[in-house]
């Protein structure tokens, strides 16, 4: 790509080293630079070779740098705004990976300079574990990318960033930050929840018996803490509402169990079963599922 | 098995079928019969040769067998006993693959003859996938099978019924029907609900958005809703116990939302996370899981 000669990834776990890792398999002519505070995680990042750097010097890491995304916590990009404001080149598009961003769009606006340009990335991508040594170069090959965007947002930026997620394999696809953390709420967040919560509902004696079903259905309860309670606390609104929704939906079945009544049931847990048919259909068409 | 010359599997959906291939393929000298009172399934599972003799009648299906096994939804099992038994031999041990035990105990007591041994069988495999042409003759290798036995239950019955699931790949574990019915509702009954009314609490359209934890979370929802109707109406105490469990976790999730309580959110969070953890090296050590 050439409007991107240099690419800076602030947080090198699973997310971001993955990016390092896609852009160097991927792109000719870029330079990759990773940052981590860490100095056990920078080692094996070297020894990864996951980037062309890796340093621990933050404002110079960006220095220079036409794209940087952040992927760490998102409970920690308005101090990283911060540390980078003054060392980002004029036009520089700023991104990052997380999973909420109405928070990071307001950071954004009040914390970097207007001679950049940030625009918001989710790529609905990952697994439940951590650290760089997971990494993966073709993680986001057929994910979804949700690029959040605002009425001030820079076209020619929009579009570099477009093509650079395009190139690594995603399906992009644009909405607001505010539409974006509605509808992340009831895919991604409300799903979290919902696992860590059948598990805590159950004693270790109990959950001995799980069989696969139970292991696929608490996968993702295995998900980093740290990342996970940044991402609620982010999105408190929209996750408290989702919660409702789904009490609601437990209560439908609890109320058709205990009255006996089996079309009830049959009719909730068939729309369950046939929403999921025609999910799988239009993830099939989309190629965002392989059959 | 020197004790068992011919077994009857009643039901030739997924698990029936499997249970009839494994048979075939682990054991010599043994005559399986399979029933089934679909025409297109006789058909389907005589092409598949899932048995050595495919019938569309019942009570003479079961003449002559050592172990009749039903593999039927859980609610025909009274009517089934009613069909076949006078035709079942003295001595002859019935069973079943039901995915709950109390009812199938109380009817076994009412409706078999004493001559005939019943006992429950759970083996603790499947998937969200149904019917005879997803049969597989290694479904039940290295899945846990918990037999359901009384203060009557036969020992010599019992004690071939164990060495016919353990020749199988099984780890039988032995339990009364109540206990078995209380820790499904936990680790089966409730994961199957709250899958249904994740979905059943999104819309379509912000359904398009989920991502591959979203899909392994859901996965169990698209299991046969015949079967799972009657399971939880089988279990209906259990399961509305294991709901308002489920609720309760979920409210205190939502508490720590709404009051921003990042350390109420880890906690719950981490407290999920190492269950799952101790949970998964369990099965590991129990070879129930490979690495």
């Amino acid at each position: 790509m050439k409007e991107l000669k240099q690419i800076t990834v602030i947080g090198l776990g699973l997310l971001g080293g993955s990016v390092t890792l896609a852009v160097l398999h991927s792109f000719v002519g870029v330079k990759t630079i990773g940052f981590t505070h860490r100095a056990s995680t920078r080692r094996k990042a070297k020894q990864l070779a996951i980037a062309d750097e890796i340093t621990g010097d933050l404002p110079s890491g960006v220095e220079g740098s036409d794209l940087v995304i952040l992927a760490t916590p998102v409970c920690t990009f308005d101090q990283i705004f911060r540390e980078i404001r003054c060392a980002l080149p004029n036009g520089c598009i700023v991104t990052d990976v997380g999973s909420t961003k109405v928070l990071s769009h307001c950071w954004a606006a009040k914390l970097l300079p207007e001679t950049v340009h940030y625009i918001g990335s989710h790529p609905i991508a990952g697994s439940q574990q951590r650290g760089v040594e997971f990494a993966r170069d073709d993680l986001f090959d057929h994910a979804v990318c949700i690029l959040t965007t605002t009425k001030k947002t820079n076209r020619q930026a929009l579009s570099t960033l477009k093509k650079f997620w395009s190139n690594l394999g995603c399906f992009v696809k644009l909405m607001t930050a505010t539409e974006h953390d509605r509808i992340l709420a009831g895919v991604s967040h409300l799903p979290h929840i919902m696992a860590a919560s059948l598990i805590n509902a159950n004693s270790e004696d109990v959950l001995k018996f799980a069989g696969k079903g139970f292991m696929d259905a608490s996968r993702i309860a295995s998900g980093p803490t740290n990342i996970w309670s940044d991402i609620l606390l982010t999105n408190r609104e929209n996750c408290s509402k989702k919660i409702d929704n789904a009490i609601a939906e437990l209560k439908k079945v609890q109320k058709a169990i205990k009255a006996g009544d089996k079309k009830a049931i049959v009719n909730l847990l068939e729309k369950a079963r046939n929403k999921r048919a025609v999910l799988i259909k239009y993830k099939m068409r989309k190629k965002e599922l392989s059959s």
